[in-house]
């Protein structure tokens, strides 16, 4: 198997193709106009991202029942609510502002670089959000997807092998088959464990223009490239 | 909860969206073509398809174990092969074969009644056929849709009710604020039992542009439209 052999690609999404850190502080910037509440978005954000990878692991684990990323974020906002000051918001803005996440922002690149990468492979999401959450995303953005995979269909959490395997089986795909694309390693390796190819995109400021991180990967991966173009570069020669 | 509550269209598709029959003559005669085999491939797509509704039933009933269609369609083919003189056909232009459901072509209105649609809509396919079956399918054809769902990932096929409350709640949504959209009554009712609107499109063709069938629905629908940009009529106002 050689990487013509690449029939699919799927992606990771937060934060491989949207913006989910600069999509919450404009809608929290936007809430703060219409409420009145004042946040500090960014630490917001941020507090807010560092509770999924232990919610995760409570369902992993067992600890909690199955259920979608929404009720994860949920769980999680409303440990953060009074820390961060906004108790005064309703149950209507409370769960407006947990559907943020289906109403992120695509990096500038995303768009047009799927497009191109949809013209050779079946291109799909593969993550941890909810079907409904990545389908509303989509159609807002106007991301176009071959089809919508995500962890909910396995009932599993990436780095799970379980997502993988299901989703290369939904797709009717020998693993190297599929090439996961993402912007974190441990998803790509745990992709690579499971027999998927792996290209790795580059995205420095998922934690903030001011914050540039290191986003080497941590292993040798089949692709590595700096933003959709590239990898379509890459892939379409 | 009225018509204005819904936000999406799930659609049967085989029959509804694709004209399987023509579809399947127009791959037979290329079929007849490049390897010499002759078969009456009207009287073969109908005897295909007449096998389908026994197939599925054994997989409800649980004789046989869950399995996608694209197996249902094989055993169902392996069975014709005798009777049809097609025994010359390898293994390869058997399986190819098989895979013509996943490249049938829409109806005339399919599209663009579907990218009407999408405009209010979030839309999606609702089929007995598999994940990968409906995402091929799509891209060939260039049909839009904003999410594949189907029957495999309830593992239970259509009527069964368990198709239709997992669709609702993978796109996040109660039952009546999801519309089926089907050429057949069957599907509609089992739908509607399951608290979902109904819509029923008249395929008149389905069998064959000689052989006009009676589309009437047998018990009351949302709406009744004659394809889909009636239908998109009727909705969008």
């Amino acid at each position: 198997m050689t990487l013509a052999d690449v029939q699919a690609l799927t992606f990771d999404v937060f934060g491989t193709v949207v913006d989910w850190r600069g999509s919450i502080l404009r809608e929290g910037a936007e809430l703060t106009q219409r409420t009145g509440v004042v946040c500090d978005w960014a630490a917001f954000a941020d507090a807010w991202r560092a509770g999924y990878q232990p919610a995760m692991q409570r369902v992993r684990s067992g600890e909690w029942p199955w259920q979608p990323i929404d009720a994860l974020h949920r769980r999680i906002l409303d440990d953060l609510i009074p820390a961060f000051g906004l108790a005064a918001l309703d149950e209507h803005e409370r769960d407006r502002l947990n559907r943020v996440w289906h109403r992120l922002d695509p990096w500038p690149d995303a768009r047009a670089g799927l497009e191109r990468l949809r013209s050779r492979y079946v291109v799909a999401t593969l993550s941890n959000g909810n079907v409904s959450l990545l389908t509303n995303m989509a159609k807002r953005a106007d991301l176009r997807w071959d089809a919508i995979l995500s962890a909910e269909l396995a009932r599993h959490y990436k780095p799970d092998p379980e997502v993988y395997l299901t989703a290369a089986a939904l797709l009717g795909l020998r693993p190297a088959q599929v090439m996961m694309v993402a912007a974190h390693s441990n998803d790509l390796q745990a992709a690579q464990t499971s027999g998927l190819r792996t290209a790795f995109v580059h995205r420095p400021h998922e934690y903030g223009p001011d914050r540039a991180i290191d986003t080497r990967p941590t292993f040798p991966v089949d692709i590595s490239a700096v933003d959709f173009h590239d990898l379509a570069n890459q892939l379409l020669g």
